[in-house]
């Protein structure tokens, strides 16, 4: 199971009761949480996202309303008595930051807090069951966006086959991991001839905040589900590109050209009180495209 | 007119939708922001409290759950294009962190932001209208409380008794003002002569985060409302005491000691859900006792 459930959909300023940018991402038993803007664990506690179950966290850049956040969640983690290692991928600089603040309150986490820098990219987490990469965006400060692979490990074996070339049943664990056999007289079988592959997993990428860019296209290709900003409706593409953000037009036209499943808008200007016309534009161009609506699971 | 309006009155970690530390003082025209714990500027817009009219902004330590909050609100200033002048009367290393994370971001306030360090109180405004004052408190880091000071300037002119001494009318403001008068044949007219004391300010104590200590009377004495913390009931006074805080009968007896007209409690630990008992309690020592209820203005 892959999914997202929005927190924030609003850009810097928070108006009209939405909020900055923060995403819970599940992949099945693990959560992740992207962003992390003011209010996010104010957030997390009213759609009952339980914050101790976040061993992994991610922050795009330091624009403060993806991450003025973090330091109030770490803090509470550790006053709520967390010991559990916690996992924090972001731009180099932010480790300081938060140097500076426990130190500054003569405060100790009582769990280990690993910092992991977005700069030494972009492959930032890899095991058997998720892959987690990184991509630069284009943005006024340096900026990446995440792609989350599900692995939908383990291989589903054939016991027809593998009874056929008499592979042992206690051997059928390693056949689903990948492993070939070996008989006793010596007799290889490939893995393949016993086993097919595995479900393919889900994709999610998220763009974070970013002007148009053909070079995104590459990045998130074949998502299932790609999380873009479209800060301003398609009148104001001057704008858009000024302050380094993209229109509803230009991120439908980047899910369309990347071929992804589902389109999921967001990073809405303060300037509008109303969201349906991001819907209308940005279906214009690619039509399956939803509002990132907080408190929200969009499954992927 | 003087008054404080609760937006946060919950400790460090937000539970049953109640908030870090903010309060906003109303002095007249003025509007005074003290502390400013996470999600102070949403709780702002929820109140209607016009972020633009705040000129001061008083931090009395550096835990996050008073401080948090902060680089939001005024990065959110500098996006809605302020001008004015903004002071900052905080612990001088709040600056440096200030200015690391508008470093880290690449960002530039449009306004002038002016930090006045705490350590060099007492007296950190002082005017023909307000006067405030910081004073320590006890807590595990160095940390102040704040007394605010309503001036009723102008004196209250007696015009009788202004004309029978024979001061002529384009010298009465400056009468009012407090200032002698001396006749052109060289008679000299003291000010109290000829006009009355304004009427008494009122006094607004805030103490901050602290424990029981016998110093704090002196400095919150006479206030018309002290604001004193109660992080525990009253059987919790060894915590209270462990963790640098208050209980609800330690609050009362400083109330009572001091000789306050009013007492406002606030600060409350997470694990409380219900509130009436710290209530209850304070008002076994001082009977004229209030919750501090997050959205509600009390009238000094």
């Amino acid at each position: 199971m892959l999914a997202v459930t929005i927190l924030g959909n609003n850009s810097a300023v928070p108006a009209y009761d939405r909020h900055p940018t923060a995403q819970v991402v599940t992949l099945d038993e693990f959560l992740f949480l992207v962003d992390c803007g003011e209010g996010t664990q104010m957030q997390m506690a009213k759609y009952k996202i339980r914050r101790s179950r976040i061993q992994h966290i991610f922050i795009s850049h330091l624009h403060g309303d993806h991450y003025f956040g973090l330091i109030g969640l770490i803090t509470s983690l550790g006053l709520l008595g967390r010991d559990a290692p916690l996992h924090l991928y972001a731009p180099a600089a932010l480790e300081q930051l938060i140097q500076l603040q426990l130190k500054v309150a003569d405060t100790a986490l009582p769990y280990p807090l690993h910092f992991h820098p977005l700069e030494a990219g972009p492959v930032l987490v890899s095991n058997d069951r998720f892959k987690v990469l990184c991509f630069p965006v284009s943005h006024r400060i340096p900026c990446w966006g995440f792609r989350f692979e599900q692995i939908k490990a383990p291989r589903r074996l054939n016991p027809d086959k593998a009874r056929a070339h008499e592979v042992p049943s206690h051997f059928y664990d390693r056949l689903k991991w990948g492993e070939d056999y070996t008989t006793k007289d010596g007799k290889h079988i490939p893995n393949d001839w016993v086993t097919e592959p595995a479900a393919k997993g889900k994709v999610y990428a998220y763009s974070a905040d970013t002007c148009y860019n053909d070079s995104l296209i590459e990045q998130v290709k074949g998502a299932d589900l790609l999380y873009h900003e479209t800060t301003y409706l398609k009148d104001l593409a001057e704008r858009a590109a000024f302050r380094y953000h993209c229109t509803t037009h230009q991120a439908a036209s980047i899910a369309q050209q990347a071929g992804v499943g589902r389109l999921l808008i967001g990073h809405f200007s303060s300037k509008y009180e109303k969201l349906d016309q991001f819907e209308t534009e940005a279906k214009e161009v690619f039509p399956n495209t939803s509002l990132a609506i907080e408190g929200v699971s969009y499954r992927v």
